[in-house]
């Protein structure tokens, strides 16, 4: 293990001066981002009102698919059975470098581009996550190196992937598991945040099942006897479960919403149902808690007379961090700053503030650049299972007014703005360089890989978490 | 309480040889339903496929307020505020004779009349409980007895009550509550059954609520100690409610499901919701109950930093028995008889009870009337709040193959056929046969009233157990 | 089965004018009762001072046989692997009739003989059930009957079965396994009690069993995801035990005391234990309520990830009632008469009824005897199990001040005083007639063995609910 | 806080040479506890024998009292108001280093001095935390450092603490809310383990409570509609904290055991009782997670109709670390160097490890010192609230076979072995060394206190975990 870290340090200590240094000379892929500047803005804008659920992006697909074809990219959208899953490719030969894009809302979510909360459509959907930026922002980028590798003449392939499905569909790996990455040198992604930040950081991994009791149904006044209540089932795995948290190794966190719970009291339930997560920083010991949880519920039925089925619903690697690729994001992200607001967005940011809870960052941090220092996240992304194939890096730009948690109506609606657009962009520009850069240096491929390796093991095989199941593409339904 | 029993038995002996004896001469009223049949079936059938909800039966009681308009019932619907609620009365003067009619279907249950499991339309409602045939059946008797008033220029009323959301709206109570019974001798009502019955019994007393939990979101991996699970709220209600079944009478039945279990597994559940029902042969011990389960529900919010409210749904008093109406009623459905199958039916019949498990009745006893003793339901019916306003008495009809439960699809097939209507024409004439003797025999009146008062007692006040709560007409949406 | 009731009935009928009235004739065993009398008042006071624990009551059961003995008894100790039981028999050859006699006392019901909570002994045991009154009246009985068998020359046999740990030990299950009943024609019983009462009567059925779960242990505060807690896996049972409440017939009753809560709250715990009761009237439903209370045990274990062992620890059947001889119990309990207070007694049940809740029968109802009528008592007996095997017969004496429960400081305050021991001479008197009675009365033998036989049915065959278990000789210790 | 971290940093740089450097020159005290070693040992086994739980050491407390007097000690035992606790002072003046002495053992842990499990006595309690150790090392380390005060006629006292009740009873709690800590300038402690470890560490914050149940007692066949489980009320509280585990710090700590779970099956319990631990790293975080533990056991008792009161049964702090001396004592520890084991001892050593499971470090890291570095335990000590009274440093021995958890047998047996011997002296050597260091350098005490100061801020006041409570003297009967 201490190899791969020496040797990193050592290259990094050149890179710096040499390797990356001589890459941000090539400042000419910027301009091709300024270039598609509004075109950008737009496609994020239309995605943001389309707002579609996981598996069910029919439009905001298309909609990507079709401005990258317009810049010359090959799309294929026959790689894994899933409708609105694509892989875009421009320019050609090694290396290949990658740049994901997202583009799922989250349900019940709907929300207007106002400072207060104004639902667009009663329990319709939202960008909470700021997938309509990360999508808009990774092909503005792809078709920004596009036109530099034409217009440089160089040798090399950037590839959009347009991944659906983030927000508990996995999508990412089921592409993962088809071998879409197989052939990639460095994966490029990023997230919408509250601050810019390039650190290091990892995730958890997780993995997620619907646990559905059948019982026998039987009126629940005149013949209660007779009934077996499959919500008993329920209640009793929960109540395992709860037990279970004093024993688990404190990184862990297990959590659940019953999402069948019978359907009239008078009838004792002859169905309901508990959908679970579990996470841990560590796959392994995902694994090990999955299987707990599932023999609770096998317990839970055991004990109340029901019947018990589960499904795997979805599963993801934790982050595998990559230090030489993170300096390589954090030193540009450095040298293109951060983020200005001009007075209506700072007016719209206090406004923001105001419907916010805690400790809040300055609004002015939406222009700093965060130290550099190694972050595990608890939350999980799909993006996981691509950094175990293939050497990854991700960063966050302050599309949301900074103290806007994810998954939050202020960040819908900070989204939909100039504050969304101008995160949006410098992403996009960071991407672009960073590509640029890693098709101009075989030796920051090269030191990248290395820790890849060292970090995984030599004994690594991927299996995904979801085993075979085939993508659930109703899950949203 | 022995003076009226012994005075009731006195008047039945009498009763039985000279006042039922003379009514039943008159026979002139069965020829009128006969007439209203063949409209009082196409009746019943379009409620049938109408198959509404409680409180949204707009074409249901649009279609009865027309048949009774028809034949010449004066139509009151604004007298509570419930939409499709009606009074239709016809004659006038005393005394007065309220028959009741139910409408509404049940969730969940739309079924072809065919003898296997076969929806009309997925996930949608079905008339399981046979309030279709109630509803005709009930409209036909007025009808017949209206045109009996006529035809014979007797004195006395006849009113025909359409009496909505019977499954879990408790319609009646808040029609009892306004007052709309008080001026009426006696209440006739009737069910669709597997058997035809005419027994004095009861009902269990119910009270139910939602109570709904609010916690506090957070991201359940990321910060969970900031969140506050309105999930585990109502888990915690359940398991109290859960360990108090151990200590409550032996006769009380609680039972619940969850309506809102959380949204999405990675938040904590900012809202949850569990729908309770509480019962006991008493409606003071319901009510002692239902305090103790809301005490369940705020230690269920106390213990886990959550917030509580609910809201009283429905409640019923028990069905108030009455000797002397039911051996009327008995007597009359001994001299009616039961119901003779065709071929067809028969063979309809035999699919069916090859659909159903235990130990059945033979298809035959449908030709049969029960014999005369009280029984003890543990079901609950809105009927038990007009029962100790007036006196009031109630039968059963075989409408269902013999052993077929209520509330099941093939409740739902079998009210859609020949045999269904075979029932309702036979509660149809013992409505009407029944009515007759009672608006003929004062002493008959008397002793029900008497034995009534007995019952309920000198200090008897009537409270509704649903309290002061408007009509939820929104409970099914 | 209407043959019997037919049958039994007719015979009552001829018995009341011919066999019973024949019976009691025969006075002169009272008179042998009147000379025991002291003898047995002394023996009932020996024994509530050793107030010895189930299966540990050896000075006790020595004390019974010794007064057996010195009055002609054959004694035999060897018949089962207990040491306190024991069979005495006088007289010789058919008819056998045997007599039942308890004489285990309670924990923790230590008590003096005054009307105020005075423990004899902190944590001391305590004669709250009356035992030893029960001891000393069959055995006065049974030498009073012996001298008169003597006296009279006749041909017949009596027993005393000293029957050890009724209070959770079974003792008579294992002598009725042992076949020691099997010979015997009529066994007759009593209870102490505040009232006098020979109606025919059951108890429930009941099989208890103590779950044993064992853990993993660990540092609770350093290591807790090294530990399974066996408290976990009770906690689990009697969560899904209690959801199974809902699912019972309403007759069930299931309880449980946790034995074993573990050690310390810093270590997970290794061991835990929790001791339940199951009882319904019929034996064949406790059979499966406790497959299934085993099951939710089991399944506490599996969803804990503990390991589960259980002990049986107990069974009895219900009592089998014989109308038969209920009835010349009762007509002989009223020509015997209750019991009058003198004033020094009425002043200690004044006393004693102001320490107790609720309404009150009269201090003088120990006067009188209960109406004759079927009462189902929810408490269990292990006489259940001599019931189904040899026509039964029991009644109850006031040896308590009226509204005293059973086991209750109260009612051992009272056991140790002339109220206790007039209670007792009334039951040794009702004994002893009966017994004659049964001796000389062939028809009324037979007719309450047609009534066993037909209750019992044809099927019938003895299996202990306890299966084959030996005694539990140290459940006390 | 940045302040005193850099202070520290420049003074121990400095002290390493000239003040440390210095004082252990001074080797004279370790000919001195050389003298005291066999007296020691005898000290300690006797201790070992004794085996007296928290609060009973009368015989433990009085040997340590003798050995102190005899050498020269004044003893104080009225300080507090417990009877085992004493304060022995030897020397004059300032400085005062005060060395802490516990001497209480832990229940069911008696065993002979051998490698197999064998208790000495069924039940008996046994030194499994090896406090008889930790009593005479320190008793021993004193009398040395008063034997050098004397030889050298410097000023200074030295106090021997003699502090019962370590184990749950918070022995030092009390001495130090009574003050008798507050005119000391360091205070020395240590613990017997499986290795030598003077890393700077901190412990958890404690703080346990009796949560005792009260309901209504009945027949729970015959009546348990009239009862009230106070076993329900325990259960109920201990389900809403099972669901609070998943929203409390992940670092927190809550267990607990039933330490009453009822008495009979078949009596509703009237009476139960949970005795609960909940522990983090701040003081703070256990206040707020004990309050809401107390609201869970307020809402237990409401939702089953019982009532709940609570007794607070012992708290500590965390332990407040010291880097400077921590650092001194790191350093000492180097000088003197671990333990090495004769054959026997290596041949103990190799039955003990075949009992562990788990990995087990190598017998000879007994020789060894473990490298410097904080460490954060999750167990807890009642030294803690010393520790935020005055400046506070601790170490561990090798007392037990590496591998052996404390609170095992087998600490109980390598303490009762020259293993533990061994490990006993280096403590008492490691204690006197480290005394004369500190009474020799002011600059270290002023390092320490400053370091002190700027650890627990200015706006620190003390105020007991356990509040105002008098100590529960009987906690272990």
């Amino acid at each position: 293990m201490r190899d791969w870290r020496r040797g990193a340090a050592v290259l990094l200590a050149l890179g710096t001066v040499a390797g990356v240094g001589a890459a941000w000379g090539d400042e000419r892929v910027l301009a091709h981002v300024d270039t598609e500047a509004e075109a950008a803005t737009n496609l994020a804008q239309d995605i943001w009102s389309l707002a579609e659920l996981g598996y069910q992006e029919e439009g905001s697909s298309r909609r990507l698919q079709g401005y990258l074809a317009e810049r010359g990219f090959a799309i294929d959208t026959g790689a894994v059975n899933i409708p609105t899953a694509f892989v875009a490719s421009a320019g050609s030969g090694a290396p290949v470098i990658g740049i994901l894009a997202e583009f799922d809302a989250l349900p019940g979510l709907s929300q207007a581009a106002v400072p207060r909360r104004q639902p667009l459509q009663s329990k319709g959907a939202g960008h909470a996550c700021g997938h309509h930026l990360f999508g808009a922002a990774s092909a503005a980028a792809g078709a920004a190196v596009a036109a530099w590798l034409e217009e440089t003449g160089r040798t090399g392939t950037v590839r959009v992937y347009g991944t659906p499905a983030e927000e508990g569909g996995s999508g990412k790996v089921y592409m993962t598991r088809a071998g879409l990455f197989d052939d990639v040198d460095v994966v490029l992604h990023w997230h919408p945040s509250d601050r810019n930040d390039a650190s290091p950081y990892s995730s958890t991994a997780n993995k997620s099942g619907r646990f559905t009791f059948h019982g026998t149904a039987a009126h629940a006044a005149a013949a209660p006897e007779r009934g077996r209540s499959a919500l008993d089932g329920v209640e009793a795995m929960n109540f395992m479960v709860n037990l279970m948290r004093e024993h688990v190794p404190q990184e862990s966190r297990i959590h659940y919403v019953i999402t069948d719970g019978g359907d009239a009291p008078n009838i004792v339930p002859e169905q309901a149902q508990v959908y679970y997560y579990v996470r841990h920083p560590q796959a392994e010991r995902v694994a090990e808690l999955f299987e707990r949880v599932v023999k609770a519920a096998e317990a839970g039925a055991l004990g109340t007379g029901t019947r018990m089925e589960y499904e795997v619903m979805h599963g993801n690697y934790p982050l595998l961090p990559n230090d030489v690729l993170a300096r390589l994001v954090h030193d540009n992200l450095e040298r293109l700053g951060g983020i200005e607001y001009d007075a209506a967005e700072h007016a719209f940011a206090r406004e923001i503030l105001a419907t916010l809870d805690g400790d809040m960052p300055p609004v002015d941090s939406a222009g700093e650049v965060q130290s550099f220092a190694f972050r595990q996240n608890m939350g999980s992304t799909d993006v996981g299972d691509v950094s175990w194939t293939v050497p990854t890096v991700g960063f966050g730009t302050a599309t949301w007014v900074p103290g806007t948690p994810a998954h939050s109506w202020q960040a819908v609606a900070a989204g939909g703005t100039s504050i969304g657009h101008k995160g949006m962009l410098l992403a996009a520009r960071l991407l672009a360089v960073t590509t640029v850069d890693l098709l101009e240096n075989p030796e920051l491929r090269a030191a990248a890989r290395d820790e890849f390796e060292g970090r995984r093991g030599p004994d690594f095989e991927y299996r995904a978490l979801l085993g075979d199941r085939e993508p659930p593409l109703d899950y949203r339904r």
